[in-house]
């Protein structure tokens, strides 16, 4: 007997991330029952976007125009460029942080065991857009892994060459976090990188009743 | 600005469920960087599914065909009908067990309140098939929710009224479960259901060691 349609789309919704058999029945049995329209508007909004979304030629991220509006708009500050491994973390960026400046996405990072080098990740691309003498400052957001900080020393290196000053996100305790969850390395780089308290922030709280 | 495509494709995911707008936004990047291929299949069997699935109409379950594989087969037994809320719980009894009868799909099960009554359940087509006079057992096997029990009581009659011998799956403490985390409700119908060991499991009992 041949594969029925509803086997296809089972194990073609597989593909996504995270979803088993399980999940995928419930998947497909959800959308033949109640969303028969959102499937068949999921199914041509993911049609278009695996065949029309490339890559921005300057800034490397997803785009279905050449350049992508971010660097194409004039209301971005050149001077200012954050490299991030991948469009997912230029996104959590964009949305968590005020940054009005621009982006370049590796899509990737260094690892040269599974052959990724400089050229796979357009690093020739980005000391060019250096060269160009506008931008004044690379702030370097790879993820704080043994490849992410090997890929930021690298970009440190790249961006000196080029008279651009590096910089990297600060490393530390989460907001919220409990000292006693976090885990030793991020405690101990945070207690070696403690900073002064400011004199107006320390009367502040001297005047607010201690918690508990 | 209009919406992008990518927005596009991550709400359109939405409709998934589960899967909300960081998932959403997961599942889209890891098609445009790991999965175009898997995308455009996956695209396209759901458009498929969506627009060539119907229902059989002798089971009312999902079908691309007028009467389903198990309905048009044979070598199923034609004395035994099993009805259920929905094509999931067919295909979890159909994976699960050994039956080789045939299937009656409600899709829904009886909730005056929303409007969903027999004619919604396609009952006047089940008594139809009870008439044919085939059916010797009606195996009611909706979910034990207080709809599926009034749904079940309303199959009972209907199956009486037609001289067919209706069944109901058997409740009680689940496999594998522990006493000390069943439901009250459960614990105490398994309780008022206890049936007698049989002799000859009790003499194989007893010449095992007890248990701790």
């Amino acid at each position: 007997m041949s594969v029925s349609l509803l086997e296809q789309l089972i194990d073609a919704l597989r593909v996504l991330p995270g979803v088993g058999q399980k999940s995928a029945q419930r998947m497909a049995y959800h959308l033949l029952e109640r969303q028969r329209e959102g499937g068949v508007r999921l199914s041509a909004a993911m049609a278009d976007a695996m065949e029309r979304i490339g890559h921005c030629r300057r800034c490397r991220d997803f785009s279905e125009t050449e350049t992508c509006p971010t660097c194409a708009s004039g209301s971005r500050d050149a001077h200012l460029l954050c490299v991030v491994e991948s469009p997912a973390d230029r996104l959590a960026i964009e949305q968590a942080t005020g940054f009005r400046g621009q982006y370049f996405v590796l899509q990737g990072r260094l690892s040269p065991l599974d052959g990724i080098g400089p050229r796979e990740l357009g690093l020739d691309q980005l000391v060019q857009r250096l060269r160009e003498g506008e931008v004044k400052e690379l702030i370097v957001a790879t993820n704080p892994t043994v490849e992410g900080e090997a890929t930021a020393h690298y970009l440190a290196q790249l961006a000196r060459a080029q008279d651009v000053q590096p910089s990297r996100l600060a490393h530390g305790v989460p907001l919220g976090g409990e000292l006693e969850y976090v885990d030793r390395g991020t405690l101990s780089h945070a207690f070696g990188s403690r900073s002064e308290i400011p004199n107006d922030q320390l009367k502040h709280q001297e005047t607010k009743e201690p918690v508990r």
